[in-house]
């Protein structure tokens, strides 16, 4: 099953700068037979929902033993079985509907 | 590594009534080694990270065999490393505060 | 225009204990002419759009006011048209559909 | 209050072609006085709270007024006092701390 996913991983109780923490997780997830494309409030993946969600699970393991004591994450994920679908699909679907 | 999650299943493609879909999946999590508290807007799952992730993968699996041909869900899921905390604790927590 | 809203509030930079700011939210949410249902991921939120988000903004604004530097928040909110439905509507519609 | 939100709207009772619909938002985000990144499950949005919020509100008018009967959506949104930050600073904060 393919599943498209929006990931958001918020670390707690280590200040306010979590840029480096993001980048932990972009690291997990570029070593994961994935797809990603990070936006200002998350990071897009793509792949097969096994492949995925074993790197959403890295990435809080991570930070983790980074000593980062609690996080809160927040996914939207979608699955769909009339078609294929990829992220790049997703987004030139409605900019096509733009033009028109 | 255990986790709080709020689970929110959007099947897609069959209409505006989607209590019968919710209910299928709250069986879903009733036969998982998992507990669960639904809400308005969702349900309040905890167990085991491997646990928890295979319910939400069966309720996907379990709305596709019905015929849903499309699902947008949204989670928020919770670790920590510096306590045990229940979905219990979390809601007694904040009710504790505003007795003081 | 009547809303449904599930609010998950996450002050960041104050530490991992976060209860005492929910329970400023829940304090927040007490004064709107809203209906609200604490649970462990987060409060349903019920009434018009305009003062269900207004009170969204004041805790925003309560917890800042407290010296949360930075705060991430997380909704989910349903409108419809079709029918009139309540928060404990929602519920019941799911559990009946369990009985059955 | 500046706010950087992300806005996942999913139209409900439609089937499942929606970009229709969320083209109809791009259009409404467009004309109100914020900045928008479409991505592959949402778009950014960055303005003043009342200008970002009333923009959500209009896409949930547009919709309803297409004939969508329920609207599901859910939002990321963040708000802080520390300093200010666009969402471009987001990911080149990040992007940075990938190539150090």
């Amino acid at each position: 099953m393919k599943v498209i996913l929006d990931l958001c991983v918020v670390p707690l109780g280590v200040g306010v700068s979590l840029s480096r923490y993001i980048a932990v997780c972009e690291q997990v997830l570029a070593r994961a037979p994935v797809k990603t494309q990070l936006h200002a409030y998350g990071t897009n993946v793509e792949g097969e929902w096994e492949d995925v969600m074993c790197a959403v699970k890295e990435c809080h393991e991570a930070l983790h033993r980074m000593g980062v004591p609690r996080i809160s994450t927040t996914i939207k994920l979608g699955t769909r079985t009339d078609r294929n679908q990829t992220m790049q699909d997703k987004v030139r679907s409605v900019e096509e509907k733009l033009i028109e």
